[in-house]
């Protein structure tokens, strides 16, 4: 069979999508379309002038015999500041008001497109890093590690709060709820993080940062390295934080008293941190 | 600016892929591209058929000046096949196993590449259902719920096993665990399920079904209607099990005694349940 290179087009970008951040052949697509690896590299080309032009992913080509293509979807300066933008206008609303402060978001981090542009906007903050697995504690960091695991191709790791029966042997640590000041367990399955493997923290929300510092510490425990930390939204927060140097996409400041019900969210460090120093992706 | 043929077929693959199941109409390509609907309509087909040969998805077209396109990734009957070997090949290893006739998959429910397949076959068999939400409970459902909501793109919700102070109202159910005939409480917060909402049940394993009648009797409580139930595996269950009708995409015996410990897997209901009564999609 011989495929005609509009099919092929269509083909090579679908699957090149669903296969992110992985080094596809030019022989394996020369065999898929009984095409001649030129017309395969003349195709690649056209793939990556494409992702360019938008602003939406970079396609990588290695040339020669075991050469192939890897493609990773990511955001431009210009495409994240506007999604940045969209998620502060969602978060903005005094109906996300719980009490004693907290903001509700589990609507947000239910919907799909939501989570792709948050795991598109983290996946792009580390794509230069050398990352092997993406960490996060449960609940609600579960589907924003999930989707960043998606667009870099790395596993996830889930931290528990409990002992579970099903996990095997685990490795616990203590941490300081840096909100309420008490003390609490975290563990992860043995088996699940390998010793000297480079690690990203993600995860919806954070106030002291007691949870972020407890994973950190869960890291060093398993001989791991931290590469870098990135949550969803930040709040406010009176006093010294556990954890420096986490990036937020969006800062929120909710205020609950007798007379006041508000609450204001902003852009997060995330623009700063990740386009601040560098040309245009 | 006018673009190429060539140029926009990758650009409206990748678009309709980032936007699953989301009618895009003629007039957003056409001015995306500074090109006449003919020409988007002959693009469009050339996607459709594409997609069609490879067995890996639809394209719906929707004619006239309201028209349209909607894509859908699922699978065909054999690469569904396909795809369910795999997983029971990776499930049918001595390893797994843990104390209690549990079954260790927290690696493969982690891993970017098998949660793709999994979301993409729960999806596929609901594809023609009407569906407004994905169900699952904490911890291991949610990365199955946020993929298959990811193909049908729809929201999910995580139902908790125990009160947490951010999310606001709450709706609780008892159920007994099947397995271990014990009362346990389950809950959803209140604004997250609509009543009349068409609901889709997923989880990672199911052994007496106690889990997945919970959820059953919090859909009612919801005034909400349950479409079907989804488990990545089943395991083996001595007695009457709580629910009926749940497809698996795996079943898996554990046997784990003083002179045996032992995994053997094999497919479950899934290729029966989805394409048993129907043509290849």
């Amino acid at each position: 069979m011989k495929v005609r290179r509009s099919n092929r087009l269509v083909d090579m970008t679908r699957y090149l999508m669903e296969h992110p951040r992985t080094l596809v052949s030019l022989k394996f697509f020369g065999e898929r379309y009984g095409s001649a690896k030129s017309s395969i590299s003349e195709d690649l080309s056209i793939i990556r002038r494409t992702l360019h032009t938008w602003g939406v992913g970079r396609l990588e080509t290695l040339p020669g015999a075991s050469g192939g293509a890897r493609l990773t979807l990511l955001y431009s300066e210009e495409n994240a500041a506007r999604v940045i933008d969209d998620l502060v206008k969602a978060v903005d609303d005094d109906s996300r008001l719980l009490p004693g402060g907290y903001v509700y978001l589990s609507d947000l981090l239910g919907r799909p497109d939501v989570l792709r542009e948050v795991g598109r906007l983290i996946a792009t903050q580390y794509v230069d890093d050398d990352v092997d697995v993406v960490m996060t504690v449960e609940t609600k960091g579960i589907p924003i590690a999930q989707s960043v695991a998606m667009y870099l191709n790395k596993p996830f790791v889930i931290v528990r709060n409990s002992s579970h029966i099903t996990e095997g042997s685990t490795v616990s640590v203590n941490y300081v709820s840096g909100s309420s000041q008490r003390i609490k367990k975290m563990e992860l399955s043995r088996r699940t993080l390998k010793e000297g493997a480079n690690v990203i923290v993600v995860d919806d929300f954070m106030k002291g940062g007691g949870t972020l510092n407890g994973m950190k510490s869960l890291i060093e425990e398993f001989g791991a390295h931290l590469v870098g930390m990135t949550v969803f939204a930040e709040g406010q927060f009176s006093g010294q934080r556990l954890v420096d140097g986490c990036t937020s996409l969006i800062k929120v400041q909710a205020v609950d008293d007798t007379t006041n019900k508000k609450i204001t969210a902003q852009p997060g460090s995330y623009m700063e941190a990740v386009f601040g120093n560098k040309k245009e992706k």
